[in-house]
């Protein structure tokens, strides 16, 4: 299974995946699931993955082969918009399916894919958006500032309670690892390392990027006193008092 | 959708389920989704069910006319032991579908259907088993002293932090709130009323049901509480100090 989530905020955007892929409970490994495109001063990118990892790491490697490109086809290097480069990437999601589906269907080989895509190119504001198996795609607006894709149930509470466009920038990479942590804890198909990743609005380059391990304090941290403060909380409710 | 939570404790057990039925978002109403059978000093038998709601209708329907024969046919007023109502739960299940399946079939309709059953018949302790769709079914142990059926993730984690087989009572009664709570701010689709009951050991009759509604004070603070005091323990949490 995977994890992935992209805020974007008044301030910026904060993206975070996990790193766990299985085929069947025996055969567990760890890619990373974020990847990155960065022209300094004009252009951030970043792709973040879940389903058949064959067909998300195709999808996106042919459109970085495309991006190579230098005969003035529309690539990500050169797209004018945020919205070209969704665009994109569900089309080489879809010449990845029509490619390999067929065959993986023939086994019964779940062939699904989704897409967080963010970023900002020079001119244009920032931009969040989730593309479909089927390669079509959806933005984020200030009423749903976020996306989520692969296992998102255990980790939504806390971002429905706690992210507003308002929020700062490290409130939301801390509500981020909380909803992590509540989802590792619920589901042991996604794990550490956690790819997390802050961009600055305008700052047109990557502000942050990190790679939580297990030895992480912070996180430790996080996952101890989120733990403790939970339980303390529900202890200090009062019983109920049914008198019936 | 439906919720539905039971939690065998050594004290006795907490039981709850929602009543929200939907079929399309256009036709929403309220179904009663927990059944109870009771004969005072004899044995209690509590139902609760997630599905197709003919087909959890029907199975809880023929399971309490066939308890109506008086032929010595095995029913659940004379089963031995919640085991033997179980097997009869299912083989309802299994009926109803071998009736209705084909038809649900020819219209893509879901007819899938699943139980917690609970209960104690005098002779034996305190049993809780989970019913799957196929008619098949397990039953808790200390290691998982719980079921929920339906929408169970958002209501997870608090569950998990919090049960052990030596919860009291109202402990139990209170966390089943609280994830009820949590999985009904998270899907509209699950809604109040809520039907708890509790059981204590032994007594062999039931010692609370109650419905709980929206004007219901003891809830609407849950909920209230709750919220602050998970946003309280979010705040106190310290930011990440990322130097890079």
């Amino acid at each position: 299974m995977t994890y992935c989530v992209g805020i974007l905020l008044d301030v910026g955007m904060v993206l975070a995946s996990d790193s766990r892929t299985n085929a069947g409970v025996d055969q567990v490994s760890s890619f990373r699931k974020m990847r990155t495109f960065e022209r300094p001063g004009d252009r951030v990118v970043v792709i973040m993955s879940s389903g058949n990892l064959s067909v998300t790491q195709n999808a996106i490697n042919l459109l970085e082969q495309n991006a190579r490109r230098m005969d003035g086809t529309l690539t990500l290097w050169n797209a004018q918009s945020m919205f070209e480069v969704s665009q994109l990437l569900g089309d080489c999601l879809r010449e990845v399916k029509r490619r390999d589906g067929p065959y993986l269907m023939q086994n019964n080989v779940d062939a699904s894919a989704s897409f967080i895509l963010a970023g900002q190119i020079q001119g244009e504001e920032m931009r969040l958006f989730l593309v479909y198996a089927e390669g079509n795609f959806i933005e984020a607006t200030g009423e749903t500032p976020f996306f989520q894709i692969g296992e998102t149930k255990y980790g939504k509470p806390i971002i429905d309670r706690v992210i507003k466009p308002g929020t700062t920038l490290m409130d939301a990479a801390k509500c981020v690892l909380v909803s992590f942590d509540s989802t590792m804890r619920s589901n042991v198909s996604v794990g550490l390392p956690i790819d997390i990743l802050v961009y600055e609005k305008d700052s047109l380059r990557i502000s942050l990027q990190r790679r939580i391990l297990e030895s992480d304090p912070y996180f430790n941290m996080i996952h101890t006193q989120w733990g403790e403060g939970l339980r303390r909380v529900f202890a200090q409710l009062p019983n109920p008092q049914w008198d019936d």
